[in-house]
């Protein structure tokens, strides 16, 4: 039976959590949904860091530097933290220097655990083969925001878990927080779009006219890209 | 439109959520369920208290004590944690000094709110609709165990919510843990006593020959007695 811990915002993962175990890193508004979009487009690696200073030390030569603060593109930087951003030529073959306030957070603060995946709506089945397929417990962590959870994130722990259920043919061994993100999951799986569009980042995005973005993100199993952290670079994971 | 905060454990709860507030203290199992049977069976009043010493300081006369810890009766007390003992006669127009490892923890931690409510799943629809009258926004507490959240809380809070939106005819303006427990307990609402034994506190009582207080707990809207904390006592709340 798969045993599965969820982690319900960045803060709250410790480290001990994590060590011996598959940490899947969810952040679908929208950082991990923006990686996973780009690694598609044919992004060859994209290194998640924590400051600004650190995405400007590490970019060598034609590399490129993405992100956001407070949900806006940082000066000085190629492209900010939308997935529509990053559906072009410009990132085919290259590597991103990433950081957002949340979702890269997440991936750095994951980065004790045995393998560290990227999943969003986007690629939920694939990521939940993938942490399967690594054949050790798994810990999915909700980037939420800042620090607070976020249901968007949450609603994708809740699909993961389903997605693995459906390729194990098992019910999964949850943690009381995990079993309520699958409820919650199971509950809206038929109006999904709404319930995101309808959360607190949703709205936020909204306002801010990226409406069209949230519906992107809230989208399930559109691509089989699975990017997984190795030696600090998300690249595409394949599946032995 | 009633705006409801859903805090996942007791040590997530800060004061200043809670100022100017209703709380609704959560501990199905098994504090607050405790609470509201001995209230139901004429106890005259339960005095939630932090530590061992403190109940013990604060009995007077014929009182009694009652408590767990690590879900063991206190040496020296009159009572334990568990509805059942509260069911008897010794109960009747007694005041009752209670300390518990999470429950009263809470509700002592919630006491900065306007009004500070104890609910479970057997007074939900009574609490849910105490909790309206009282006419300011609602904040969901949910002891959890040890600091982590706890399912059957989860569902319990989620059960508030879908009461009180029934009660006022309209969806509640939910952050975005509350959305999540909504959707999680409209999934099992159905097979709620299932979701209850099947979580980590549900599992751990059955273990230790406790499952027919784990049943008797995830019942729905058994009895009206809300407790509700006037001076540092839980009593009967009638409504005006």
């Amino acid at each position: 039976m798969v045993r599965i811990t969820v982690i319900p915002s960045v803060n709250e993962a410790c480290v001990d959590d994590l060590i011996g175990k598959t940490a899947v890193v969810i952040d679908v508004l929208r950082a991990t949904s923006t990686i996973i979009t780009a690694i598609h487009q044919g992004c060859s690696g994209v290194v998640p860091v924590e400051t600004v200073y650190q995405a400007k030390e590490r970019k060598k030569g034609d590399e490129l530097l993405g992100g956001e603060r407070n949900g806006r593109q940082i000066p000085g930087f190629d492209l900010g933290n939308s997935p529509f951003e990053y559906m072009t030529e410009q990132v085919r073959d290259k590597t991103v220097i990433m950081t957002t306030t949340n979702g890269t957070r997440a991936i750095q603060k994951s980065a004790k655990a045995s393998s560290v995946i990227a999943a969003g709506m986007i690629n939920a089945r694939s990521a939940a083969r993938s942490a399967l397929s690594l054949k050790r417990d798994i810990v999915i962590v909700c980037a939420g925001t800042k620090d607070k959870f976020s249901l968007e994130d949450g609603l994708c722990a809740g699909l993961v878990i389903a997605e693995i259920e459906r390729l194990s043919g098992e019910r999964a061994e949850c943690d009381d927080f995990g079993m309520a993100m699958r409820l919650a999951y199971l509950h809206a799986e038929d109006r999904l779009e709404d319930e995101v569009k309808s959360c607190r980042n949703g709205k936020r995005l909204a306002r801010i006219g990226l409406g069209e973005e949230v519906e992107y993100c809230a989208q399930r199993n559109i691509t089989d890209v699975v990017p997984i952290l190795q030696d600090h670079i998300l690249t595409s994971h394949v599946l032995k």
